[in-house]
C-alpha cells in the first residue's frame, strides 16, 4: 500500500438538496492503466457553482452525493499495473474526462464526444475536490518542475478556450473578437494573442471584467456592451472599432458567454465568410438566430463541447511563458475551507475570477 | 457588326408593379472582355417567381423594369476586345454574376460574397430571360457538343448544389440525408450519390416530390414530414430509418428548404461531430435554434450563397454523366411564351419542377 | 469453451528461411475484450509473398515462424469478457492492426501511426492464414447478410485505396490519375470512380493490366507507360489525354506503385496547386525528385501508411454497391491448399489480381 | 501631369552579360486602375543578386535589360481612372506581382500560381529599384503612419514566411523548427513564434546567423548543422534537444534553405503525422529522398512559391508589433548607390542579413 502523505481524504460533496459540505471519502487503490493522484490545487468553475445552486446543466442532474470539481494538478503517488506514461513522483494535470474508447468518435479521435464518457464531478462520477482521486493513466498529463500546481489547475480552462480556438477561424495577422470577459473568454483572449490574431476587441457587459482584461493583455480593445442598444446596434458601433472596411472585420469571433444577445452580435460582427464559434453554453433554444444574415455572408458557425488532446499543448503554453494566466486566481482556499472557497466563488459582487483550492 | 441569327431581342420583364411583359430590349454590342451570348436556353428559378410575386428577397427590391432569369446557355455570337477564353461559335453556359474583382473576397476566391457583385436578374442588373445578353468573358464557360442546351442551363442549380456540397462534411461511404425535394434539393441528392455518400435520405412534406426523388435516384429512402409531429419526432423516425447506432446516422445534412423546422429537424438528425449545411434560403430569423443540443454533439452549421468556380466541375459532371438531372426539366415554352412559362412555374398544383424556356 | 465448426487449426506459416507450410496452430481462448474469430475468406496481399521471397520489408523482418494474411473475414464464434461491439454469430471483416491506445497518435484519431503497432502477420504477430484467430473486438467490423466473406476480405485492401483517397485531392467533378492498375490502384480507380472524380485514367506498363482495369471501371481512358520515353515525355502524353488547357490537368494524382519513375511522372501530371499522393510502397530512398517542378507549382506530396477509421465507410460502399470489386478475385482455394494459393499469387505471368483463401 | 518630387527616375538594371548600372528610366502615366508609386524603400533579395550573377533562376533568364527589385514600399503619386482602392499620399507596400485575372488559379485565389502572372524584376518586367513605378492598385496596399517605408519593403520577405506558415502544420502549443537562419528563415521563425508555436528551434551551419537568430527570437533553440554528420545523425541530435518522446518532436518543419541535406534532415525530423513544408528554393532535382521514412510516417511534404492575399496581414503584424523584424536591415543605401547596395547584398563575409535601399 501507497504512503499517504496524509491520512485522510476530504471532500467537498454536493447532494440533489443542493447543499455541499465536506466529508472524508475512501482512499481507493489504482487497478490496471490507473494512478492514484494526491490533488494539490483544484480551481471551482462556473459549472460546479451551478451544479450546487441549480441541480442541474441541462440533462446532467444530480440525483445523490458527488464530489465536484475538474480542473485540477497533482502528484502522482501511486501506480497501478501497466502504467508507462507517468511514474510515482510526476507532478500531473488531471484532464477530467474518460471516453468508452471503443466508439467511432473514440477511435477517430474525438473521444470528447462520446456519449458513454464519465467525466469528473458530473453525478455519479466524483470530481477531483479531494485529497486523493484515482484517474486512468491516459488522461493525466506530466507538468514540468517550472510549472505551478495552480498553473496545472487552471490547464483546464485554457483547453476549453484552446478547443475553441481550434475550431475556429483564428488567424496570424487577422483581427479577432471574444465575447465575455469571464474566465473561459480570458483564456480564450490570452490564446488569441498567444496565435497572433491581431487586432483583438473583447465584450462584456461590465466594465470591470473588461478593465481586468485590459490588465491581462494590455493590446486589446474592449467595447462594453450597451444593454439599450440592439443586437445590431452593438454590432455597428464593435465593427467601427475594428474600421470602416469589411476586409478590417474578424473573420473569427469567439463567443464565450453562450448568451443569446451575445451570439447574435458575435454573428452580426462576423466578416464575410467568417466563422462564429460558440465556446459559452447557455440555454436549450435561441430565438431570432440571425438565419438570413449568416446565410448571405456565408458565416460558419461551430460550437465546442470540451475538449481533445489539448493538455500536452496547454501545459506547453504556460510553461514555456506564450501565456501568463496567473492572475486569473483572484482567491485561494486550503483543502480544508473548500465549502468557503465555494461561497466565495458563488458570490458575484467580489470580483472572483477564479478561486484555487490548494492541499 | 455581328450578324444576328434573329433581328429582335424579345425579354421578360419584371417591374415594381408585379407586373410580367415580354419587351423588345436593345441589343449591345460586347465591349473589352466581354461577350454577346445568343441565350438558347433558360431555367425558370423559384427566386424568378418570388421577384415577381412578392417584389423583393430580403434586401434586393424590384424598384423598376427588370428582366429575370439567371439560369441561361447559349452561343457566343460576338466577342469583344481581349476575349481570349472563348470565341464566336462556342457554346456556354452563363455564371450569372460579376464581381468587383479588387476586394479581398474576389482575391481570395470567395467571389460569390463580394458586396459589389452585380447578379443577373437582380435589379438593376438584367437577367437572361432574353435572346441576346452581354457577359463578362471569366463568366461563360464553354460547354463540349455533347451536352444540350438545356443542360447547360441546368449547370446553375446543380452549382448551387455543388457549393452546398463542397462546404458539407459529405463523406465517400458516409450517410447523409437531404432536406426538401425541390429543384435544389433533387439537384443535391444526385451530388450525394455522385460523391458516393450512402446510405442516402432524402425528406420532404409531399409524398409527390419524394416519388420524384426515387425515380430520379433509385436507392434512395424517402421519408415523408409528418406535420403533427414535432422537429424532434420526425429527427428520431428518421434516425431509425438510418440505423439503431448513432455511428449510422449522418455526419452529413443537407437542408434545402430554408424552412425554420426543416433545418432544426435537420440539426437532431445529425451525426454527433456532424455538419448541417443550408442550402435554402428562407425568414430573416429563426426561433427555436438547438442550441445546446448543436453545442453538446459538436455540430457545425454552415450556409452558402450561390457559388464560386463551380461550372466547369459541374460541366464536367453532367457532360461525363456522372449525374443525369434531366428529368428535372417538366415544361418547355419557347422565349416568346416566356410569360405563360411564368405562369406555369407559379403554380404548384401542376408538378412542374424546372420549367424551360428555349430559343 | 467454445463447440468449434472444426476441431483444427490449419495455417499457413513462413519462416526466416524463406519456407511457407501449413502447421495445426494453437486455438486460443479469447481474452477481455477480445473475440474469437472463424476465417472464412483470407486474401493474399503482395506484402505475403513479399515476406516470403525476400524475408523483410523495409525495417520489418520475419526472424521466425509466422503465420501469414491480413485480408480477412469470418464468423464470431466466441467472445471474451466486456465485449459490446459484437456477438456469438455475427460475420466480421477483420481490421489487422492493435494499435497501443495510449500515445498521442492514437489518442488523436491516427492510430494507424503508432510506432506500437502490432500489425496480424508482422513478425511476430501471427496473421489470419489460418482458420481460428483472436482479435481484439474494436478492429473487427459486422458485415451485413448481403455482403459475402470474400467481400469482407477485400475490404483491406479497399481501405488502403480508402485511406489514400481521404488523404488526397480527389473532388467532386474534377480530373483524377491513377498510377498502377494492380489490385491497390484498381481499388483505387473504383474508389476514384465512386467519388464522382471525372475524368478518370489509369497508368500501367502492363497493357493487360490496363484492359483489367477498363473491364472493371469502362468510362476510364489507359495510357500505357512507355519505358521509352523519359518521365516528363510520358507525362506530357497523359497531359495531353486530358486535354490542353492546365484546368484540364488533375488535381489529384493517386501513385499506387511506389516507383521512383511513376512517382515522378505523377508529379509532372498533376495540376498546378494539386496534391500527388503516393499509396505505393517502395524503395527506401528516391532520386531525380523533381522538387523545383513541384515548388513553383506547389504540388502537394503526401503519403500513407495503412488506414484508421475505414471500415465501416468500405463496408457501406460495398454493400451499398456503391464500389463492385468482386472481378478483383481471379483465383480461390481452400484453406488446406493455401501453400498453392500463395504460388500461384507470386506468379506474374497467371495474371492473378487476388487470390483468395476459403473455409 | 502628376507634380513629382524629384525630375529623374534612376532605377538599377541588369543585363544579359551579368552586368548591373543605374540608367535613368522613363516615368509613366498610370492607366486605367493603375498607380504611380515614388519608391521609398526597396530590400535587396538574394534573386536580385543571383539574377545578376548567374543570368537565371530556374527558367527565368535575364534575356535583356531588366531593372531589379521586388521588396518595395512608397507613396502614391498619381492614379489612373477608375482606382478606388488608394489615393494620392498614401503609402503603400507594394505587392510585386500582377497575375492574369482570368485562369482558374486566380478565380479561385491563388493568384500566385497563375502561368501568365507578371513579377516585377523578372524580366523582360522591371522591378522596383528605381524611384518610380506603375502598379495595379489590387497590388498596393496602404500601410498606416506607425509604420516606415522600410517596415513596408519587409512586408515581402515576411509575405513568403506568411504563406509557408499558411501552408504548414504550425500550431499554438505545439513544437515548430525552422531550417536556415536567412531572411526567410527568420521572418518564418518571427512568425512561427508569432503564432505561438512553441517551443522553437532553428537550425543553420553557419554559428553568426544562429547567433543572430537569437537575438531576434531569445526563447528559440538553435542548432547548428554537423556537416560531418549526415542527414539522419544531425536530425537525431535535433530530436533529442525536443525531448525524448515522439510527441515532442516538431509536427511543423519549416525548411527555409532549399538545400537537399535540410529538405533531408527536416523530413527526418519531423513527427510522424507532421508536415514538412518547403518555403526555400533550390535546384531542379533532389536524390536520397527519404520516401519509405516519409511513407512510414505519413508525413506531408508541401512546397511554396510566393504568396497571396498576405500584405495586409503581414502590415498588421509590423504595424501592431506582433512581429518586429527591424533588425533584419543591416545595411542602408540611398538610391542613387544602389550598385554599391548590390555589391554589399552580394558580399557573405560581412555578415549582412538585408540592404535597404531609400530615396
Amino acid at each position: 500500500m501507497v504512503s499517504l502523505p496524509k491520512p485522510t481524504n476530504p471532500s467537498l460533496v454536493v447532494n440533489e438538496k443542493h447543499s455541499i459540505f465536506m466529508q472524508d471519502a475512501p482512499i481507493v487503490e489504482p487497478g490496471a492503466n490507473k494512478v492514484l493522484v494526491h490533488v494539490r490545487a483544484c480551481g471551482i468553475c462556473g459549472s460546479d457553482v451551478h451544479f450546487w445552486k441549480m441541480g442541474q446543466i441541462g440533462e446532467l442532474v444530480v440525483e445523490g452525493n458527488c464530489i465536484l470539481g475538474h480542473e485540477a494538478c497533482g502528484d502522482v503517488i501511486s501506480v497501478g499495473e501497466n502504467v508507462t506514461k507517468v511514474k510515482v513522483g510526476d507532478r500531473v494535470a488531471v484532464e477530467p474526462q474518460l471516453p468508452c474508447g471503443k466508439c467511432y468518435l473514440c477511435m477517430d479521435g474525438n473521444y470528447n464526444l462520446c456519449k458513454e464518457v464519465e467525466f469528473s464531478s458530473v453525478y455519479p462520477h466524483n470530481g477531483l475536490m479531494q485529497r486523493y482521486k484515482v484517474h486512468d493513466e491516459r488522461f493525466v498529463h506530466k507538468i514540468p518542475d517550472k510549472m505551478t500546481y495552480a498553473q496545472g489547475a487552471l490547464v483546464e480552462p485554457v483547453s476549453v478556450a484552446y478547443h475553441g480556438v481550434e475550431r475556429s477561424q483564428l488567424t496570424l495577422g487577422k483581427a479577432a473578437m471574444v465575447a465575455g470577459a469571464g474566465p473561459i473568454g480570458l483564456c480564450t483572449l490570452a490564446l488569441a494573442k498567444a496565435s497572433g490574431a491581431t487586432p483583438l476587441l473583447i465584450t462584456d457587459i461590465s466594465s470591470k471584467r473588461l478593465e481586468f482584461a485590459k490588465k491581462l493583455i494590455p493590446e486589446v480593445t474592449t467595447y462594453q456592451i450597451d444593454t439599450k442598444k440592439s443586437n445590431w446596434e452593438n454590432a455597428q458601433e464593435i465593427r467601427k472599432l475594428f474600421g470602416p472596411t469589411e476586409y478590417e472585420q474578424p473573420p473569427c469571433v469567439l463567443e464565450c458567454t453562450g448568451v443569446e444577445s451575445s451570439i447574435i452580435t458575435g454573428g452580426f460582427v462576423t466578416r464575410r465568410g467568417g466563422t462564429l464559434t460558440v465556446l459559452g453554453v447557455g440555454r436549450g433554444d435561441i430565438n431570432n438566430f440571425p438565419f438570413m444574415h449568416l446565410s448571405l455572408a456565408e458565416i460558419d458557425v461551430k460550437f465546442i463541447n470540451r475538449y481533445h488532446d489539448s493538455w500536452p499543448a496547454c501545459i506547453n503554453l504556460i510553461a514555456n511563458k506564450v501565456i501568463n494566466v496567473d492572475s486569473l486566481v483572484t482567491h485561494r482556499f486550503p483543502l480544508e475551507q473548500a465549502v468557503q472557497a465555494m461561497e466565495v466563488s458563488s458570490d458575484p459582487s467580489n470580483g472572483n475570477i477564479k478561486v484555487m483550492i490548494e492541499d
